[in-house]
């Protein structure tokens, strides 16, 4: 039954999956291009979305080389790259980008800190999507993937680990004709995205604080040993979460005060309301933990209060009957009353044993008074 | 019981209402217009309050049509809207006054962060009303609500959920002639109004203090289980307060520092004073959340000094009566008297049983000095 | 008993009056003058002090309209007010020296955030005057009163709640010739001041050390349930003391950077002073609030450490005495040594009772070297 | 047992020496050379590699003077120095190099803390080599080297205490034709080997968070005393290893800010990788920290869990047998049925015997039903 | 005996003697000059030590007339003042450098506040001097004294409350012909005697590292009452070794980023040395404080792992004897059984007695396979 809760628990959120480590070989060269992710699809899906004013085309691409016609300046284009197993068809796609060999390396490296970096001809940001695949059932998993954006003058190119859908939205609303999503630039689509996945830090918030109740209620009604589990799963499961998106705070407030000519000042609005949310959620997720350290607080003392009412009951159960044994101890002694008029002559007394009887109930109730006194009955 | 008083705290302020889920969808556009609020008016009242040196006029409108004569330049215009549920009729409102879509989308998202915003034309300010109801009551209920305030340069328009009076003051003063209320322009009264719900934090840091008055003078006289979520739910309702205004203090800040011309230097110093009167909040939050983390402590050592008592009371009951018990028992074995002078002689003594019991006597009023002398007694 | 304690602790410092609440109802205009302080004087006392390096003139004043002739630029002119009920004569010289309104309702509003405030032609000090009055006694009770400076360019208006004597030694000094205070202008009175109501902090710091001292002491040699609402009492008085002093520092360290021409290079030497000693009084505060954790801490464990020990008297007792009871228990048992050979034979032995008591030394002789080697005893 | 269990923590990780003693004698010159390593490699090796674009030789040279060739413009050199035990020997590399002695002083002090200074004409970087010697082992043995390197305009020159082969993956890259690592310059290869260093810290992390898993579990399970010793050792090498990384940080991220030419835009891009990698060592450090803390909160919460255990089986056992033992107790008093018809008429009773062990059984059954009523059975 | 281990631990290190108060009474004049420390000298000695790169004199001088001479421009002078009691003496070297009153104050204020202060011609620093007397002893007395440094064009003066031999390894270095200090101005000169006093801190650093290494066997190994009150006076000796030096730190890094032409470029390269050092013995303390946090921790730990192996024994014993006990006490009652076949037959069964040893055997036995399944034997 023990394994049992501590599987339950570990399957619980774990964002923080702990795993710090690079497959890189330390002194590799970098851009030593190692894919760290888990999942793996079978094929890389590479996907055009083609936008601008009055045209919308979206169609899945073999060939890197046919990104040729997209890419003529007059309209917007998305590439969205699923996948990232098969470094040689993402390099046909880097190359063909001229991306430095450090991004490369870091959209392939799963692993990454959050971050945004601006180079000459384009912005890279790195972000995690995190959010909880499905709620209704009793262990939550987590859909946790890195998402990796380069945005260019003319274009958009993102990568993720996996095809789950979380940019359906995004690809819905571009096909809506006259939006600000098709009359703004690449910049507008990345604010968009990035939207998208600070939107589902909500959810995930949500779902935390969810868990942190229903464990508050069942601390409160009967602590158990695998709530102290539970309790220190959500501290490192906060501070996953927690790592998983300050630096996305501090890159976009760089990205809002920066001259970069990449991101218009329109846009700019926009993305402030982001950071803004992001605040928002990094607020919120330090009061989770602060409930969380009261939530220890509150099972320690719930611990201690059963203690002492544990202690209550054999104290007042041992102090009512030791005096009572002791007293019958007393007159089961065998003091020879036919030696000496002194020796227990209580024995052959008329009213003996009712008086001893009467002296226990005495006792008894005194006792009683004492501990009501007390409060502890 | 036990039901009851967990009642009697999930109503205590519960200014964390941990709504922190966004109603538009992962995704979504932004401006994506949905209404976040609970509390629904039956109507959303539009009120102008039209005034300048000379004159002041304060109707209810249905039209925002009928605006226009209003916001002529030569008076200052205030536009107080109640309701947050129409979006239509809001919608007419924000296309007048050309708003920007975030801004909208702000307004009725009503678990927004405070912030203090510039726009090219308006600064826009999102605050947090929170004021306790009727203190005079054992349950304390909080007005919270979302306060919108857009500053143009001959207007201001207020959004608020309910229909509270919480304005009234400012309106009846808004009637006084010749004060510098009417003298100054529409950032003046930006200020009086974010002066006002200002102040009002301080009725409720004042009630906040109060309960953890008592709470204190209650744990000190009988710390009680429920105690422990009182204290748990204060933790988490200071975590909320300060989370709802910290903002807010950084966004004054910089409206201060700011270049707007919106924002006259005459006016600058009064909000220079409202972001003092913040600071002094949030000092006095952090104080308070000081002595809450030591009332946890103080509910401990409590306990503590409980279990103590309670083995206290064990340990002299136990340790005065077992050797006494002891005696008694030993006295009590059936030796046979006669098959050897060794076998319990004392029996048959003619002092036997007064020496056994002065024995017995004598080993309680060592054990009773002994106590005493640990202080025990 | 238990109320006495309470109360002795109820008045040890009470820097933290916990009195956050404003008189001014929400709403009210900026500059709404009501009084907050507690103590009237019955009259306000206006004394002027007009000096310059060869004139020294200090006389009470009762109509404001008398202080022109002092206000001529050669000398300089202190005026100092004490008492703060009557807003009549207060306004009479606000209005005389053109005060801000929102400087007037900070003079009258006691509980006011320090701040330094620099205003076109003057500069405001709101300060806090924390003193303990007679540290002989054995309740400490604190003189704690709210101190508003005015510096303009050619005198300085003090503010005072009581008239208590704080300011008599800076009397006493402008009365000696051909000094430093004398020749210099009003900033330097200002700074001489505020150094004044600094120096005062270290007696409390010193105050406060001495207690915790005490406290320390106590709580080694017998802690009682009381320290804890000391503890507790010292956290509240430590937090309200840093938050009495720590903005006054910022201020002071804006005033120091500021290009304010009404404060002298030569003046700013002796500012930087003052800031540096409430740097260190600021620094000692974290220490004594470091050695109250401390102290709780100790608290703490001398609980457990007192629990270790009534439970070690318990077991020992129990341990020893119950296997010898048990053993007394078996040779009081009736069974029948005539119905059968096995039936308790030891009873008729000749050595039977003799063999029985020295099992139980033999017990007792085991547990106790038992006991010693757990260092139990 | 307990002096093993001791050791095995003592040789558990020990990054925190807590040798911050230096050899140097207060008062003694800055560049006073006293060499504070404790390995000594019993001949310092000096290894010349130089390289340019077609170009690698690698040579050891035992001769400083014979370094002039190399050091001709056109090639990169780098001088591989390792051992610092032979201060005269490195003297004459010094000077060669004509390093400020302080920079001396600093490679052969082997517990600098880490930093980057800019000298006119080379750039000083000092950091520390911690990686796990060898994972598979029960006890951990961390390689803590500290790693000088000087950059130049045209070599670089490292100092390792050891002959540990960590930068024999970068030698190997050399050894590559037509790489980047030999077309840039040497603050490319003053990258390389930071990175290589910063690799190495993942691993730590990653041999670090298995230690913390496998404590978890194993305090989980069944807390023991050493868990004790092992989660102070582990706060302590994590304090160390912060300690460690923390200020390199800083000077990395001042040394991107430089406007030093000695490193290349182009390179500079690279740092800027190091710096966000050290971050998320940094972060991970932090997230290790709470986990650390939080194990503690488990330890304490179940050595509670574990007290209240016993207590239970006491207080039942107690409490069950006491009230059984008194009834016995009374039916063994030898009260004289014979001097009263009220003593102890139950004795001859026909059902007296069986009626007394009925009381005893229902006493037993109640309190059963008691217990689990409280789920303590 | 508890008297003696306070004792012991009142004299352990107490950097922080807690003397915060200014002799000068508040409201006295700035550079009012009472001098505040305890050790005096009974004579001041003045030694002038006067050198250039050829010469170098070190002589007592009893006049300060007499330093004229001296003070020449060629040649560069440090004067070394040992012993602040006598303040007319002083009075006469701070009016021949014409120091600044709040510089006088602060010379003869031995609890200044370590500081870096830049007057127009000279530089002020405070700094302290902590380090060890004698660390083979068993209690540590430390030599703390405060130091204050005045660095002019061409002299340095120093003024020391003892005539502890601190500097003397300085005075050698000048007495050796070509060296660096002989060759660089004043300047460096200072440079070497903070350095000199830095150096002392690492010395203190290591004592206070035994010191906790030591505790923590002791904690370990058998936690007494008295370790409490050394954790509680390291974490007071920690919290005032930062307070004495976190100050100095900015203030030298302030001196490095100065534009004072007192420095020059050459010696800031040394004082960022300096800088550094401090900085590692910053963080070495917040490692020590982290330690002694855990040293707490421990020691809590180790009190209730100690009351948990007591309530074990107690149990055990209780738990196996209250049931035979029982027994005995069942088989002790006086039941009649000739008055009814079922009153005790068992008593006169020819294996009657027999079978209740056997019973109490069995019963024994399966408490102890009990509690070896509970692994708490």
């Amino acid at each position: 039954m023990k394994n049992k809760s501590v599987k339950s628990i570990n399957s619980l959120l774990n964002i923080n999956k702990r795993k710090v480590s690079r497959k890189k070989k330390p002194g590799d060269a970098p851009g030593t291009l190692v894919h760290t992710g888990e999942r793996v699809l079978d094929n890389i899906l590479v996907t055009v979305h083609d936008y601008d004013d009055h045209h919308f085309t979206s169609l899945p691409i073999k060939d890197v080389g046919k990104l040729g016609p997209f890419l003529k300046k007059e309209t917007k284009t998305w590439i969205q790259v699923r996948g990232l197993h098969d470094i040689d068809k993402l390099k046909n796609i880097w190359n063909y980008f001229n991306l430095h060999p450090l991004v490369q390396e870091d959209i392939i490296s799963t692993n990454q800190r959050p971050k945004v970096e601006s180079y000459s001809d384009f912005v890279f940001i790195v972000l995690r999507m995190l959010s909880p695949n499905s709620a209704n059932e009793k262990t939550v998993s987590i859909n946790n993937e890195q998402i990796s954006i380069v945005l260019g003058s003319s274009y958009v190119i993102t990568f993720q680990e996996s095809d789950s859908p979380i940019f359906d939205p995004i690809i819905k609303r571009l096909g809506v004709d006259n939006t600000r999503l098709r009359k703004l630039g690449p910049d507008y689509l990345t604010y968009a995205l990035t939207d998208c996945i600070v939107d589902h830090y909500y959810s995930l918030l949500y779902t935390i604080d969810e868990i942190i109740e229903k464990t508050e209620e069942a601390v409160i009604a009967n602590p158990q040993k695998y709530h102290l589990q539970q309790i220190h799963s959500l501290r490192s499961d906060l501070m996953a979460f927690r790592k998983s998106i300050k630096p996305l705070r501090d890159g976009l407030s760089s990205l809002i005060r920066d001259e970069s000519t990449l991101i218009s000042d329109e846009v700019k609005i926009f993305t402030r309301d982001v950071h803004d949310h992001l605040a928002q959620v990094i607020d919120t997720l330090e009061n989770s933990r602060e409930m969380v350290y009261s939530l220890y607080d509150m099972y320690m003392s719930n611990l201690s209060n059963r203690m002492n009412e544990v202690m209550k009951v054999l104290t007042i159960i041992a102090t009512i009957f030791i005096p009572l044994t002791f007293i019958a101890g007393i007159y089961g002694m065998n003091f020879n009353p036919e030696s000496s008029p002194w020796n227990m002559p209580e024995l052959s007394c008329y009213w003996g044993y009712p008086a001893a009887i009467g002296l226990m109930a005495a006792i008894t109730i005194t006792m009683i008074v004492f501990f009501k006194r007390k409060k502890w009955l």
